[in-house]
């Protein structure tokens, strides 16, 4: 039976590259590579060194290096290439050469400047213009996601003459579920559902058939509304259409895929300070440049919570205990208003929260806030009672306990909505502030109540 | 022109929706909410607090408040239909016995027992045997995500034939781009794409165009493993088998989608202990009580930092400056930390780290950090030495700096190689772990190299 249920994981296909690197089995991994799709090959590049990732690169059967060099992540791409064109800069240029326009596209700012015209060059009039139609959207909208691989038809023919038209054309694109109906100025004016066609008596005009009641997409849609219409209307692909109606192209799901993960992506590694095409592998001198910013950040916020403590020396002078305890109530802050920030990214993310709801949610984090930090200083406060054998400590914990957690409530809604308002990653800088406002309540509270108690 | 370009966000219905709840234009919501698929109700329904939820809710189409109710977070689903049970149970049968049993499946564990037997009684033989077909297989298996609404063929009819049967039976099920063929045993031996068969002879057998050179999905087969597959190989739709190579179904890239939204919900929701199932409107009691466990396992964390800090008393009597600066040692330790364990645990996801690299990948790690870790420690220590007037403070938290970041690079790479080796959920688990080892580190190499330099 040739129905293959083996599905080898990326792990073992590692391993298997692995050896075959070390023991120089060229052939054998030659045989590998042929057996796994560009997107495999992709994720298995990046998890080699770089040096390996060369030569496993020129390896690859020369119709699907270009691929290749498409699914990489940003960063090991790069590197990849600075790298390939030292060495086989030919070869470079071949690769980026078998790969149509749309995902040229991608790749083109990555390319060596010599690179980038003679594979240009070498493109037909019509490529070249649809490659120049693709790079004039911005990055991160529909204009830029879409291919122009689309397949017209006109309303007034039958279906018989658009099943002669397909059969006579061979091939269709690769994720066709719909024939775009159009007018004679290229304005979209239906869809015709391959299942439509396939289902209906062959004498019906596709006018007759066709679906109009449909969303196209406007080329300047951003990426991530794109994802969201896809995801709400579980489509396989989608018309994309200019200001005037008229059909540029279209967005498949295996795009979409590929914005939805990167959006994910984006998104935890920004809580860590990180850029999602952070390069897992990359030398050790260019991944420290890039995180020492996130450290310098993060120090601000860190001498900030020092200068407060530094306000009360004479206090922890007199009482060591308050040294020893103090960072439980800016920790417990910290985490508090981590679930609710991350709640309300979540919320941002998915266009969950408005106006309309605002105060709702807000409320509601601060009860739970309330509810968990009076459970919680209470603990807190017995435990710290007891071991200092001072019950003043255990009710000077306590209060600033639960007024860290209220704070870190309000601060976990408010900040991300503040920070998207004015344009800000939340995901990014949402962490960083609220561990400011965490640490500098948590030691404000806890110390500058012990100060007043002890005078 | 029918077609629309016009794309209203969530975030507006959402405005219109709470305008018309609060002047109880109960028409005009009705009319908004046919406009909508499913998946956009769902995600304004999580958006109302528990109380509007019931209200439009009601109001929803028939035909498609069942399909909310799948497309409804755990958390939420639940919730919403313990309300719906106590007054309007009847809409609930009527509305569960509209699904199909693939997504009967998903919601029937949350229907009150009296209702899910109801249901169950009026369904038809053959879907009650579908239904259990489904419910056989673990969650988070193919099995469990595929739909057994497939097109099958036998290979030695032309195409001709297919098409005339396409015809007569009319729709296909969505998202539908392949036919699949089988034995008389309905063992898969082949799949017939559209597009093959829109462009082809119509005198030409199935078995001379199928594709036999397919990956079919083993039904126990994890959903992550199906979703990689499903991206590395661009596939709408593919068949799911049982052991002996039979067809069961087939998973649509649609419900893929999910899988790979949910999966990158669970890992941020995570890292700050909340569930990818958590209603962002649940009632405060309830969010309380399920965050209190997280914020429990972190006070363990947070008193384990404080004993360290406690057996150092007598220095930092002697000397407060040491309280002061002792946060930031321990709090760059946790930044440095955390992007190394951001990146390890994509890595995990992406299944990019094994044996092979893993030293390639700590080497680099602790690179970083020692980088990093002396351009800083130089940093700190030099605005140390200058705020307390004492080179020797500047001295300790410099050393101290660079032994916490080089532990925080180990910790890490290692802590959620380990969780992920015995079965725990590194994103859910790593952060507190990592913050233990930074904090203890960080607090006893500051303290402890200040004790030995101060006697």
């Amino acid at each position: 039976m040739p129905i293959s249920t083996e599905h080898e994981p990326t792990k073992k296909h590692l391993r298997e590259l692995a050896e075959d690197l070390e023991t120089g089995k060229l052939a054998e991994l030659k045989h590998l590579l042929h057996a796994l799709t560009p997107g495999e090959i992709a994720d298995l590049l990046e998890a080699l060194k770089p040096a390996d990732r060369q030569v496993v690169w020129s390896l690859l059967p020369s119709e699907i290096a270009g691929e290749v060099l498409v699914e990489l992540g940003e960063e090991a791409r790069a590197s990849l290439i600075r790298k390939i064109e030292e060495t086989r800069s030919e070869e470079l240029a071949e690769a980026a050469g078998t790969l149509d326009p749309d995902d040229l596209a991608d790749i083109l700012e990555d390319l060596p400047e010599k690179i980038r015209e003679q594979v240009i060059r070498s493109l037909s009039q019509n490529d070249r213009s649809r490659l120049e139609r693709v790079m004039s959207f911005s990055e991160d909208t529909a204009g830029n996601l879409m291919h122009t691989d689309t397949i017209t038809v006109r309303p007034d023919v039958t279906l018989d003459v658009v099943l002669r038209y397909l059969r006579r054309r061979g091939e269709l694109p690769d994720l066709t579920d719909s024939l775009y109906v159009v007018d004679i100025n290229d304005r979209l004016i239906g869809i015709l559902p391959l299942s439509v066609l396939l289902t209906n008596p062959p004498d019906k005009t596709v006018r007759e058939l066709m679906i109009t009641d449909i969303e196209a997409i406007p080329a300047d849609l951003s990426a991530s509304e794109v994802a969201m219409l896809f995801e709400h209307h579980d489509w396989v692909s989608a018309p994309v259409v200019d200001q005037k109606g008229r059909l540029l192209g279209r967005i498949t799901v295996d795009d979409v895929v590929d914005v939805i993960r990167d959006e994910a992506d984006h998104t935890l590694m920004s809580t860590a300070g990180l850029s999602e095409e952070e390069d897992m592998m990359a030398p050790a001198a260019e991944s420290a440049k890039r995180r020492a910013v996130w450290l310098g950040v993060n120090l601000v916020t860190a001498f900030l919570a020092a200068w407060v403590i530094g306000l009360f020396e004479e206090t922890i002078q007199k009482e060591v205990a308050l040294a020893v305890l103090m960072p439980i109530v800016a920790s417990m802050g910290g985490i508090a208003g981590t679930q609710t920030l991350t709640l309300v990214i979540r919320g941002l993310a998915l266009r969950q929260i408005g106006a309309t709801n605002l105060f709702v949610l807000l409320n509601k984090e601060v009860a739970v806030a309330f509810l968990n930090g009076v459970l919680w200083a209470i603990v807190v406060g017995l435990i710290a009672a007891v071991w200092f054998q001072a019950i003043h400590i255990g009710i000077l914990i306590a209060t600033a306990m639960i007024i860290n957690l209220l704070c870190a409530a309000l601060a976990g809604v408010t900040i991300p909505l503040l920070l998207d308002r004015v344009g800000i990653d939340p995901a990014l800088a949402g962490g960083v502030l609220l561990t400011t406002v965490t640490d500098v309540v948590g030691f404000m509270a806890f110390l500058g109540l012990a100060t007043w108690w002890l005078t």
